[in-house]
Protein backbone atom coordinates (compact mmCIF):
# COMPACT_ATOMS: atom_id res chain seq x y z
CA UNK A 1 0.00 0.00 0.00
CA UNK A 2 1.36 3.48 -0.58
CA UNK A 3 2.41 5.30 2.21
CA UNK A 4 2.88 9.61 1.80
CA UNK A 5 5.73 10.24 3.25
CA UNK A 6 6.79 13.84 4.90
CA UNK A 7 10.50 14.24 3.00
CA UNK A 8 12.64 17.28 4.39
CA UNK A 9 15.25 17.58 2.09
CA UNK A 10 18.15 20.49 5.03
CA UNK A 11 21.77 21.72 5.55
CA UNK A 12 24.01 24.24 4.19
CA UNK A 13 24.62 22.68 0.81
CA UNK A 14 23.38 22.67 -2.52
CA UNK A 15 20.84 20.05 -3.72
CA UNK A 16 17.63 20.73 -1.03
CA UNK A 17 15.28 22.18 -3.59
CA UNK A 18 17.32 20.33 -6.78
CA UNK A 19 16.32 16.67 -4.82
CA UNK A 20 13.05 17.68 -4.33
CA UNK A 21 12.72 18.50 -8.34
CA UNK A 22 14.67 15.24 -8.81
CA UNK A 23 12.10 13.94 -6.95
CA UNK A 24 8.94 15.40 -9.00
CA UNK A 25 10.77 14.59 -12.03
CA UNK A 26 10.60 10.86 -11.01
CA UNK A 27 7.19 11.09 -9.80
CA UNK A 28 5.86 12.80 -13.03
CA UNK A 29 7.61 9.73 -14.62
CA UNK A 30 5.21 7.26 -13.08
CA UNK A 31 1.88 9.65 -13.87
CA UNK A 32 1.97 11.42 -10.49
CA UNK A 33 0.07 14.51 -9.80
CA UNK A 34 2.82 17.11 -8.45
CA UNK A 35 2.69 20.50 -7.45
CA UNK A 36 5.30 23.31 -6.59
CA UNK A 37 4.89 25.89 -4.09
CA UNK A 38 7.83 27.97 -3.75
CA UNK A 39 8.15 30.66 -0.13
CA UNK A 40 11.22 32.38 -1.58
CA UNK A 41 11.78 33.01 -5.57
CA UNK A 42 10.03 35.71 -7.04
CA UNK A 43 6.92 35.63 -9.13
CA UNK A 44 9.03 37.28 -12.09
CA UNK A 45 11.33 34.27 -11.78
CA UNK A 46 12.74 32.69 -15.24
CA UNK A 47 14.61 29.42 -13.74
CA UNK A 48 15.67 26.28 -15.60
CA UNK A 49 13.29 24.52 -13.23
CA UNK A 50 10.19 26.60 -13.83
CA UNK A 51 10.72 26.80 -17.82
CA UNK A 52 10.91 22.99 -17.21
CA UNK A 53 7.68 23.03 -15.21
CA UNK A 54 6.15 25.68 -17.85
CA UNK A 55 7.00 22.90 -20.97
CA UNK A 56 5.58 20.00 -18.59
CA UNK A 57 2.36 21.80 -17.34
CA UNK A 58 3.02 21.12 -13.67
CA UNK A 59 1.59 23.03 -11.78
CA UNK A 60 4.28 25.36 -10.09
CA UNK A 61 3.55 28.48 -8.02
CA UNK A 62 6.14 30.82 -6.38
CA UNK A 63 5.12 33.33 -3.67
CA UNK A 64 8.26 34.66 -2.38
CA UNK A 65 9.69 38.15 -3.36
CA UNK A 66 12.98 37.05 -4.54
CA UNK A 67 15.73 37.05 -1.46
CA UNK A 68 13.95 37.75 1.56
CA UNK A 69 16.84 38.43 3.36
CA UNK A 70 17.33 41.37 0.83
CA UNK A 71 13.99 42.38 1.45
CA UNK A 72 13.03 45.94 2.27
CA UNK A 73 9.52 45.61 3.64
CA UNK A 74 9.55 42.53 5.88
CA UNK A 75 5.96 42.79 6.70
CA UNK A 76 5.41 42.46 2.77
CA UNK A 77 7.31 39.60 2.79
CA UNK A 78 6.09 37.82 5.99
CA UNK A 79 2.42 38.42 4.08
CA UNK A 80 3.78 36.57 1.03
CA UNK A 81 5.07 33.58 3.10
CA UNK A 82 1.49 33.36 5.28
CA UNK A 83 -0.05 33.27 1.27
CA UNK A 84 1.55 30.54 0.48
CA UNK A 85 0.71 28.10 3.31
CA UNK A 86 -2.49 28.89 3.28
CA UNK A 87 -2.11 28.15 -0.75
CA UNK A 88 -0.04 24.98 0.11
CA UNK A 89 -2.92 24.02 2.63
CA UNK A 90 -5.50 24.54 -0.13
CA UNK A 91 -3.65 21.91 -2.13
CA UNK A 92 -2.89 19.43 0.53
CA UNK A 93 -6.13 18.91 1.28
CA UNK A 94 -7.80 19.00 -1.90
CA UNK A 95 -6.78 15.33 -2.72
CA UNK A 96 -5.94 16.26 -6.47
CA UNK A 97 -1.97 15.93 -5.44
CA UNK A 98 -0.20 12.79 -5.03
CA UNK A 99 3.18 14.91 -4.26
CA UNK A 100 3.59 18.51 -3.61
CA UNK A 101 6.72 20.12 -2.63
CA UNK A 102 7.07 23.46 -0.30
CA UNK A 103 10.09 24.34 -1.15
CA UNK A 104 12.14 26.81 1.02
CA UNK A 105 9.46 26.89 3.62
CA UNK A 106 11.92 26.09 6.76
CA UNK A 107 12.64 30.17 6.13
CA UNK A 108 8.96 31.20 7.55
CA UNK A 109 9.67 29.09 10.32
CA UNK A 110 12.64 30.61 11.19
CA UNK A 111 11.61 34.24 10.81
CA UNK A 112 8.15 33.46 12.82
CA UNK A 113 6.09 34.31 10.12
CA UNK A 114 4.73 30.51 10.04
CA UNK A 115 4.19 28.22 13.56
CA UNK A 116 5.77 25.08 13.19
CA UNK A 117 3.97 23.30 15.88
CA UNK A 118 0.70 24.86 13.90
CA UNK A 119 1.98 23.13 10.55
CA UNK A 120 2.47 19.56 12.05
CA UNK A 121 -0.94 19.67 13.97
CA UNK A 122 -2.64 20.59 10.91
CA UNK A 123 -0.95 18.35 8.19
CA UNK A 124 -1.36 15.69 11.30
CA UNK A 125 -5.30 15.71 10.88
CA UNK A 126 -5.63 17.34 6.79
CA UNK A 127 -2.66 15.82 5.04
CA UNK A 128 -4.45 13.14 2.68
CA UNK A 129 -2.83 9.31 4.11
CA UNK A 130 -1.27 8.83 0.48
CA UNK A 131 -0.26 12.23 -0.21
CA UNK A 132 4.02 12.86 -0.06
CA UNK A 133 4.98 16.36 0.89
CA UNK A 134 8.41 17.60 0.51
CA UNK A 135 9.45 20.40 2.62
CA UNK A 136 12.92 21.96 1.73
CA UNK A 137 15.12 24.83 3.60
CA UNK A 138 18.28 25.76 5.86
CA UNK A 139 18.32 24.49 9.56
CA UNK A 140 14.62 22.56 9.72
CA UNK A 141 13.09 22.96 13.21
CA UNK A 142 13.53 19.59 15.25
CA UNK A 143 9.39 19.78 15.68
CA UNK A 144 9.75 19.03 11.61
CA UNK A 145 12.72 16.59 12.12
CA UNK A 146 10.98 14.85 14.22
CA UNK A 147 7.52 14.60 12.69
CA UNK A 148 9.09 13.78 9.10
CA UNK A 149 9.56 10.24 7.94
CA UNK A 150 12.83 10.88 5.64
CA UNK A 151 14.96 13.22 6.53
CA UNK A 152 18.34 14.30 5.07
CA UNK A 153 20.83 16.72 5.51
CA UNK A 154 22.59 18.17 2.13
CA UNK A 155 26.31 19.28 3.92
CA UNK A 156 28.62 21.69 1.97
CA UNK A 157 31.88 19.72 1.70
CA UNK A 158 33.01 22.37 -1.58
CA UNK A 159 31.34 24.96 -3.51
CA UNK A 160 32.53 26.94 -6.60
CA UNK A 161 32.27 30.31 -5.09
CA UNK A 162 35.57 29.67 -3.47
CA UNK A 163 37.33 29.12 -6.14
CA UNK A 164 35.99 32.11 -7.93
CA UNK A 165 33.46 30.78 -10.14
CA UNK A 166 30.21 32.35 -10.40
CA UNK A 167 26.87 30.51 -10.32
CA UNK A 168 25.95 28.71 -13.39
CA UNK A 169 22.32 28.49 -15.44
CA UNK A 170 20.88 25.25 -15.87
CA UNK A 171 22.81 24.23 -13.16
CA UNK A 172 22.80 26.43 -9.85
CA UNK A 173 19.10 27.66 -11.01
CA UNK B 1 31.56 32.72 -19.68
CA UNK B 2 30.28 29.65 -18.98
CA UNK B 3 32.15 27.18 -16.99
CA UNK B 4 31.89 23.75 -17.42
CA UNK B 5 31.68 22.42 -13.65
CA UNK B 6 32.02 18.93 -11.74
CA UNK B 7 29.94 18.26 -9.61
CA UNK B 8 30.17 15.11 -6.94
CA UNK B 9 27.44 14.36 -4.82
CA UNK B 10 28.15 12.15 -2.51
CA UNK B 11 27.51 10.20 1.47
CA UNK B 12 25.16 7.50 2.97
CA UNK B 13 22.16 9.25 2.56
CA UNK B 14 19.25 9.45 -0.08
CA UNK B 15 19.48 12.37 -2.56
CA UNK B 16 22.51 12.12 -4.41
CA UNK B 17 20.80 10.31 -7.84
CA UNK B 18 17.86 12.72 -7.06
CA UNK B 19 19.84 16.15 -6.75
CA UNK B 20 21.26 15.11 -10.38
CA UNK B 21 18.25 14.45 -11.94
CA UNK B 22 17.12 17.67 -10.63
CA UNK B 23 20.07 19.23 -12.00
CA UNK B 24 18.82 17.17 -15.47
CA UNK B 25 15.42 18.64 -14.88
CA UNK B 26 16.74 22.41 -14.10
CA UNK B 27 18.70 22.32 -17.21
CA UNK B 28 16.29 20.37 -19.55
CA UNK B 29 14.17 23.44 -18.89
CA UNK B 30 16.98 25.60 -20.48
CA UNK B 31 17.26 23.69 -23.80
CA UNK B 32 20.58 22.46 -22.35
CA UNK B 33 21.38 18.79 -24.29
CA UNK B 34 21.67 16.32 -21.62
CA UNK B 35 22.86 12.32 -21.08
CA UNK B 36 22.54 10.26 -18.36
CA UNK B 37 24.81 7.14 -17.82
CA UNK B 38 24.02 4.51 -14.66
CA UNK B 39 26.94 2.52 -13.88
CA UNK B 40 24.18 0.36 -11.54
CA UNK B 41 21.13 0.69 -12.42
CA UNK B 42 19.87 -2.47 -14.26
CA UNK B 43 18.85 -2.33 -18.33
CA UNK B 44 15.66 -3.99 -17.59
CA UNK B 45 14.65 -0.97 -14.58
CA UNK B 46 11.26 0.69 -15.10
CA UNK B 47 12.37 3.93 -12.69
CA UNK B 48 10.27 6.80 -12.51
CA UNK B 49 12.78 8.83 -13.69
CA UNK B 50 13.68 5.88 -16.78
CA UNK B 51 10.42 6.74 -17.84
CA UNK B 52 10.21 10.51 -17.67
CA UNK B 53 13.69 10.51 -19.73
CA UNK B 54 11.27 8.33 -22.36
CA UNK B 55 8.75 10.76 -21.98
CA UNK B 56 11.22 13.64 -22.71
CA UNK B 57 13.21 11.92 -24.98
CA UNK B 58 16.31 12.26 -23.16
CA UNK B 59 19.55 10.31 -23.43
CA UNK B 60 19.84 7.58 -20.66
CA UNK B 61 21.67 4.67 -20.76
CA UNK B 62 21.88 1.79 -18.28
CA UNK B 63 25.10 -0.24 -17.99
CA UNK B 64 24.54 -1.90 -14.56
CA UNK B 65 23.14 -5.29 -13.70
CA UNK B 66 21.35 -4.05 -10.84
CA UNK B 67 22.35 -4.07 -8.03
CA UNK B 68 25.97 -5.14 -7.72
CA UNK B 69 26.64 -6.15 -4.36
CA UNK B 70 24.23 -8.74 -5.19
CA UNK B 71 26.25 -10.07 -8.37
CA UNK B 72 27.00 -13.60 -8.82
CA UNK B 73 29.33 -12.61 -11.75
CA UNK B 74 31.79 -10.27 -10.70
CA UNK B 75 33.98 -10.18 -13.84
CA UNK B 76 31.34 -9.35 -15.69
CA UNK B 77 29.58 -7.00 -13.25
CA UNK B 78 33.25 -4.96 -13.66
CA UNK B 79 33.44 -5.58 -17.23
CA UNK B 80 30.16 -3.64 -17.71
CA UNK B 81 31.16 -0.71 -15.15
CA UNK B 82 34.52 -0.71 -17.64
CA UNK B 83 32.10 -0.46 -20.50
CA UNK B 84 29.84 2.36 -19.15
CA UNK B 85 32.90 4.31 -18.74
CA UNK B 86 34.20 3.83 -22.11
CA UNK B 87 30.74 4.51 -23.05
CA UNK B 88 30.57 7.82 -21.28
CA UNK B 89 34.22 8.97 -22.45
CA UNK B 90 32.78 8.79 -25.87
CA UNK B 91 29.43 10.46 -25.25
CA UNK B 92 32.04 13.38 -23.17
CA UNK B 93 34.05 14.07 -25.84
CA UNK B 94 31.83 14.09 -28.53
CA UNK B 95 30.98 17.61 -27.57
CA UNK B 96 27.12 17.14 -28.48
CA UNK B 97 26.05 17.80 -24.56
CA UNK B 98 26.00 20.12 -22.24
CA UNK B 99 25.29 18.05 -18.57
CA UNK B 100 26.40 14.24 -18.81
CA UNK B 101 25.76 12.48 -15.44
CA UNK B 102 27.58 9.19 -14.58
CA UNK B 103 25.21 7.88 -11.88
CA UNK B 104 26.58 5.94 -9.24
CA UNK B 105 29.99 5.92 -10.33
CA UNK B 106 31.92 5.52 -7.67
CA UNK B 107 31.13 2.55 -6.96
CA UNK B 108 33.42 1.38 -9.89
CA UNK B 109 36.34 3.00 -7.89
CA UNK B 110 36.16 1.17 -4.70
CA UNK B 111 35.78 -1.82 -6.52
CA UNK B 112 38.88 -1.09 -8.70
CA UNK B 113 36.97 -1.80 -11.88
CA UNK B 114 37.97 2.14 -12.57
CA UNK B 115 40.91 3.85 -11.98
CA UNK B 116 40.14 6.97 -10.33
CA UNK B 117 43.47 8.74 -11.37
CA UNK B 118 43.11 7.71 -14.95
CA UNK B 119 39.52 8.84 -14.97
CA UNK B 120 40.75 12.66 -13.32
CA UNK B 121 43.63 12.73 -16.22
CA UNK B 122 41.44 11.59 -19.05
CA UNK B 123 38.67 14.29 -17.99
CA UNK B 124 41.40 16.69 -17.73
CA UNK B 125 42.44 16.60 -21.14
CA UNK B 126 39.24 15.56 -22.64
CA UNK B 127 36.21 17.14 -21.05
CA UNK B 128 34.96 20.19 -23.02
CA UNK B 129 35.34 23.39 -20.90
CA UNK B 130 31.97 24.05 -21.03
CA UNK B 131 30.10 20.45 -20.18
CA UNK B 132 28.90 20.34 -16.59
CA UNK B 133 29.63 16.42 -15.55
CA UNK B 134 27.90 15.23 -12.38
CA UNK B 135 29.16 12.18 -10.66
CA UNK B 136 27.48 10.75 -7.92
CA UNK B 137 27.52 7.76 -5.68
CA UNK B 138 28.79 6.82 -1.91
CA UNK B 139 32.15 7.62 -0.51
CA UNK B 140 33.72 9.95 -3.07
CA UNK B 141 37.29 9.35 -3.33
CA UNK B 142 39.20 12.14 -2.21
CA UNK B 143 41.41 12.66 -5.35
CA UNK B 144 37.59 13.34 -6.87
CA UNK B 145 37.10 15.67 -4.31
CA UNK B 146 39.99 17.22 -5.04
CA UNK B 147 39.42 18.04 -8.49
CA UNK B 148 35.46 18.73 -8.57
CA UNK B 149 34.46 22.40 -8.54
CA UNK B 150 31.18 21.20 -6.20
CA UNK B 151 30.58 18.67 -4.09
CA UNK B 152 27.82 17.90 -1.71
CA UNK B 153 27.19 15.41 1.49
CA UNK B 154 24.07 14.14 1.16
CA UNK B 155 23.68 12.65 5.17
CA UNK B 156 21.09 10.55 6.32
CA UNK B 157 19.37 12.21 9.66
CA UNK B 158 16.46 9.75 9.36
CA UNK B 159 15.24 7.03 7.37
CA UNK B 160 11.54 5.79 6.89
CA UNK B 161 13.41 1.99 6.48
CA UNK B 162 13.61 2.43 10.45
CA UNK B 163 9.96 3.25 10.98
CA UNK B 164 9.16 0.21 8.77
CA UNK B 165 8.10 2.02 5.63
CA UNK B 166 8.93 0.41 2.27
CA UNK B 167 10.42 2.72 -0.71
CA UNK B 168 7.48 4.32 -2.55
CA UNK B 169 7.27 4.10 -5.90
CA UNK B 170 7.90 7.23 -7.91
CA UNK B 171 9.52 9.07 -4.83
CA UNK B 172 12.36 6.73 -4.26
CA UNK B 173 12.58 4.95 -7.44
Amino acid sequence: MRRGLVIVNTGNGKGKSTAAFGTLFRAWGRGFRVCVIQFIKAETGNWGEIRAARKLEIEWHTFGDGFTWLSKDIAKTAEKARHAWTFAQEKISSGKFDLIVLDEMTYAFHKNWIDINDVIAWLKTHKPPKLHVIITGRAAPPELIEYADLVTEMREIKHPYTRGIKAQPGIEF
